[in-house]
């Protein structure tokens, strides 16, 4: 692909990965020349807020893609490829788990544009701060990828696909289950009648020290000082033993890594 | 305490909350008159930097203060107020878990001004965002602190006893475990060689989304959508039986407090 050549793609889905992508398009070089879903009335929004042609039927599809990239659930690769109307194309998931190789029956030029973020529709995020990690054993596709990826973000690596489901594990400790620490702190709070808008200051902070540093530097708290006094204190105010065992192996976590350091 | 008026602060402590208060009064119109500190070499490095007489003997503490603010360990105070030199001023720590009643046989005036966010020493932050939460039963002391606390910060609150150790609990949450999770993301991700800077966006969008959502609508990842597949996987790519306990553990919050909201 010439580097000042254009990039047609279609996109395929039209859920929460979809919409990021498809804007992210919408504001670089690259043509988002048609959208597909299945579910007809998120298409329907999709295309008309993008002003893109789209279709729910594949063989209808457009043959004229250099990227046909795929955002759909997990579950559906299978049955999509057993339908997909063109052979040899370039084809891509962004899939943090589906294997590399779900496209080799159709394609030598499968791969994976694997977007390492959170996202929600509707809330945007700035797409150019988004690893896009690229994982793929074709060359073709993976000058493709590169290609798209550099035009979308300013950050982008190659990876392997153990590498990529590795990251995508890591991703849940460091996303979803804080997420759910968040929960659970402003249910804490809440049981006290505290708002959650006195927590919304120190979320900020922690997640804000590790930008510029390590996470293991930026440690703070009882478990860190090793004050059994106040752990103790805190695991007596707990009443779901679930809480008080998760606050006894996230402690043990801290004072163990504190160890390993020392 | 008249509107108009300065209001004298003597600061006990050098340590990391010492380090932040001490420079929010310093750009406030607080008159921070003296710091003391039992570590020499912190007390000397803080009064210079500040510029700010200081004395690591009590007898040589200033009568002149209106507010004699202690940021010490938790486990220091009731050596100090043995030994503290006056009586009836009006006195203040700041530490989510000292009793408030801590200053009683000293002072009529005891209280607390609780600072609610995560400090290190070094690492500056906006404090005039900080929560400052205000917890005694004296009139004299209340109007004083509240006085304080809005010079240093837009955010301050009156909270009971029982609300700031239910506060500072769930702080160890969405903070101190928070960070852990970073830890354990990191180590994840560095044993297949991924860079930690491949995480930093994911940890900025997930506590940026909490800033003006509630946690539990942003919750993402495989537990939310019930994903057995994806879940199992990664319980088999964890080998630490620490870490497969406490990803069952997140998960299953997850899970129940999707049904508890359905």
């Amino acid at each position: 692909m010439q580097k000042n050549k254009n990039c047609n793609v279609v996109l395929l889905g039209t859920g929460n990965v979809a919409w990021h992508l498809g804007h992210a398009m919408l504001k670089s070089q690259i043509s988002l020349i048609q959208v597909y879903g299945r579910n007809k009335t998120q298409l329907t929004a999709l295309a008309n807020e993008w002003h893109v042609p789209f279709t729910d039927n594949l063989n209808c599809l457009s043959p004229e893609a250099d990227i046909y990239l795929f955002a759909l659930k997990d579950g559906a690769y299978q049955e999509i490829c057993s339908v997909f109307p063109f052979r040899n194309a370039c084809m891509a998931h962004t899939s943090g788990n589906v294997d590399n190789s779900v496209f080799q029956s159709l394609t030598r030029h499968g791969g994976v544009i694997y977007p390492f973020q959170t996202f929600t529709k509707g809330f945007p995020l700035a797409f150019h701060e988004v690893p896009l990690c690229i994982d793929t054993n074709d060359p073709e596709c993976e000058e493709k990828l590169l290609f798209l990826a550099g035009k979308l973000s300013r950050i982008f690596c190659k990876i392997s696909s153990i590498q990529r489901k590795q990251l995508h594990l890591s991703g849940v400790f460091a996303c979803n289950f804080t997420n759910a620490l968040y929960t659970l702190a402003q249910k804490i709070a809440e049981e006290k009648e505290l708002d959650f808008n006195l927590l919304r200051p120190l979320i900020a902070e922690t997640a804000r020290k590790v930008q510029t540093h390590f996470p293991e530097e930026m440690q703070t708290g009882p478990a860190i000082r090793n004050d059994t006094g106040i752990i103790n204190n805190h695991i007596e105010l707990l009443k779901d033993p679930q809480l008080k065992e998760l606050y006894h192996i996230l402690t043990e976590c801290i004072i163990k890594n504190a160890k390993n350091k020392s």
